[in-house]
């Protein structure tokens, strides 16, 4: 079947096979996910994708992460097209630098300044060595599966690191509290920073919401330790409040990094930080070849103008209402519990009695082939493109999946 | 004089050194420049650039690199266009990522396979952990003063970086067999790489050509110890042939890592390798947001096309000699004898008894005020789009800057 359904996909691995290592690399390698999930697409628009094949989907990762309004927003084309048209990369920025960062610091409320760069990595990685400059301090406290990055300190695989990549890491178990304390003994008078995420979002695992009291206690030690508190915001950031993930907890983290969503697709990463953190930040050479390309900044002032004016949280929150609670339904009338945790607007859905995820692997590659792009072990991401009509056309297909779920499994 | 001339960008500064450390920060920043250099550009167009005060420079610093064949080139940006109406960042590659590798592979001689990235850091931290993943060794050998990036294995600052993040490096001088030899006997039996440039061109000094045996050198070191070789060649490549900057030497790298140049300015990165090191490649978790996104690698296919069918590469070097040419002439007329370095294509210009740096940064200061963008201590750019009227106009002004330098310093 997947022979005839994707033929050109199959082609382009056949030749990705010889010029790109395993065929295809990170998070955009489709090898971890169900059979006919395709590898390479043609175009999209909105909240729908079309890989090479033709074949349409409705999208519920976003890229992972990076749509935000829609591919194509018009709003944010239109202030890229202009940007290019004048000029992306010099030997400096353009004003855009300066509008963009002045926005932060009114947006977010613990940010007294921004610095731009490129991957979220840039940004995590920046985040550390700003806290460890600034207090002369070495330990970093991570929490134990959350993913950082891709450098050699926070790469999940351990292939090519060495001893020293990660020699002053302690982990944590996130949403504990004592294990914090555990660590911030271990790393004795040392301490540079608390490394953590708005909430828990590991691959293969329920998400978990912060419990205020692990955020406010996670300020406390940070406090009394003279230590930095490093918000982790590059998957979240922008999907949940224009004012950073945790400002809704009241609690402020003294550095968030951020990316992927905030220029809706255009590179761009960005640290935001507090007064205190500015003289350590200057005294660290970051840079990038484009860190200070004018286009992707033309696109994230665009986007967090659109993301005020057209409410564009609130569809998201409404669409990924909409779609857990349509999902919700399926699973009972299928008699197929399933738990839906974290975020709406960053989903994720594993099944009860799945120990070995194959039937959240059934269902992805039921609903791919249906037109529908899930994912089978890693958060989803809903945009402020996914309308009604799209939640209620992939729930309809969704349906016909958790039938072929329950055919396979029983109930 | 100043205040005159560039009040939007003193402006423009005031509002940043509220909302970004230091008002600017890596080769962005323009603090350890001459007075008078633009700190915020408007716009560009070929090898010209306006600031945001409206004065136009002739530009001999490209970005620091990535405008290679003139900025808005229309072929390039026409492909991009194309791109970028489809879309840019789906859930996976499109078919450009295997178009291009394809194409890399094809030109760069010792490329078996490619993998792409953002930033130059990206492409030389994944070379480094590519060739400890494949020996399982951890000692990489590095050029003393070389800039690999501006992580922390590699950044030039100190601040924030620990012990651990250079635990491995150990340091030779280009050039220079004997110094590599012993860091290779420092190593011991645990040597991994041997990182260097395809020639020396580090700030504040002169550039030096490979000599051809070092190369070799270097290579049949790597050969017996089976460490890999890696060339960073993200500063020069696509600037001095399409083939990779050391395929003139005869001599083939293991790891190449590219960026800057190959995409006329759009946010590319690569690592080009060995069929040898293609598994432990593949072992490796390497992988951000924003780099599968088509239209960087839409824009790098129309780049390298244009780049052999107009003949880029013979265009620089025409333009290059031209300026060393009339630069050469202006010193000895003036009295002011100064070193001129390096290949054409990537000129390095210091005085000579000027161990202060004071006259190179007044011809710098006074090129500036006269609508001509240099460099002080760093190495410069020429692009594609330099014609004769463009040097020629350049030269005049220069030969001004030289009388004042003249004036200032006496002969």
């Amino acid at each position: 079947m997947m022979q005839q359904r994707n033929p050109e996909d199959a082609a382009l691995r056949e030749r990705a096979r010889r010029v790109i290592p395993a065929g295809m690399y990170g998070h955009g390698n489709v090898a971890m996910l169900p059979e006919g999930y395709p590898q390479f697409f043609e175009r999209g628009q909105g909240c729908r994708i079309v890989d090479v094949d033709g074949n349409e989907y409705i999208d519920f990762m976003c890229g992972y992460g990076p749509n935000l309004l829609g591919l194509g927003h018009p709003k944010v084309e239109e202030a890229a097209d202009r940007q290019r048209r004048l000029g992306n990369c010099f030997n400096g920025p353009t004003a855009r630098i300066v509008e963009l960062a002045e926005l932060y610091v009114e947006t977010v409320r613990h940010a007294d300044w921004a610095l731009f760069a490129k991957n979220g990595t840039d940004v995590t990685t920046a985040c550390v060595t700003i806290a460890r400059a600034e207090t002369g301090k070495r330990k970093v406290l991570v929490s134990g599966h959350a993913y950082h990055g891709a450098a050699p300190w926070c790469t999940p695989s351990s292939a090519g690191v060495v001893d020293g990549d990660r020699a002053h890491l302690i982990y944590y178990d996130y949403n504990d509290l004592a294990s914090v304390e555990k660590g911030v003994a271990a790393a004795g008078d040392d301490l540079a920073a608390i490394l953590t995420s708005p909430f828990k979002h590991d691959a293969f695992m329920d998400e978990e919401l912060a419990d205020p009291a692990f955020a406010r206690g996670l300020r406390r030690i940070c406090d009394d330790k003279g230590a930095a508190l490093i918000l982790d915001d590059v998957r979240a950031g922008f999907r949940l409040t224009v004012g950073g993930s945790w400002e809704p907890l009241g609690v402020d983290p003294d550095l968030t990094a951020m990316s992927k969503a905030i220029a809706n697709g255009y590179p761009l990463a960005v640290v935001l930080g507090r007064e205190g953190l500015r003289d350590a930040t200057s005294r660290i050479y970051l840079t990038g070849s484009f860190w200070y390309s004018a286009v992707p900044m033309a696109a994230a002032i665009a986007t967090l103008g659109v993301l005020r004016e057209e409410d564009a949280i609130a569809t998201m929150e409404a669409a990924g209402t909409r779609f857990r609670q349509g999902l919700e339904a399926q699973s009972v009338s299928h008699g197929l519990p399933i738990r839906q945790t974290g975020p709406v607007q960053l989903p994720m859905l594993l099944f009860e009695n799945d120990p070995g995820f194959e039937k959240v692997r059934a269902l992805a590659r039921e609903a791919v082939l249906r037109g529908v792009y899930l994912h089978s072990f890693h958060n989803m991401f809903m945009c402020a493109a996914h309308g009604e009509q799209d939640i209620d056309e992939a729930l309809e297909r969704t349906d016909e999946a958790f039938a072929c779920v329950r055919r396979e499994f029983g109930g």
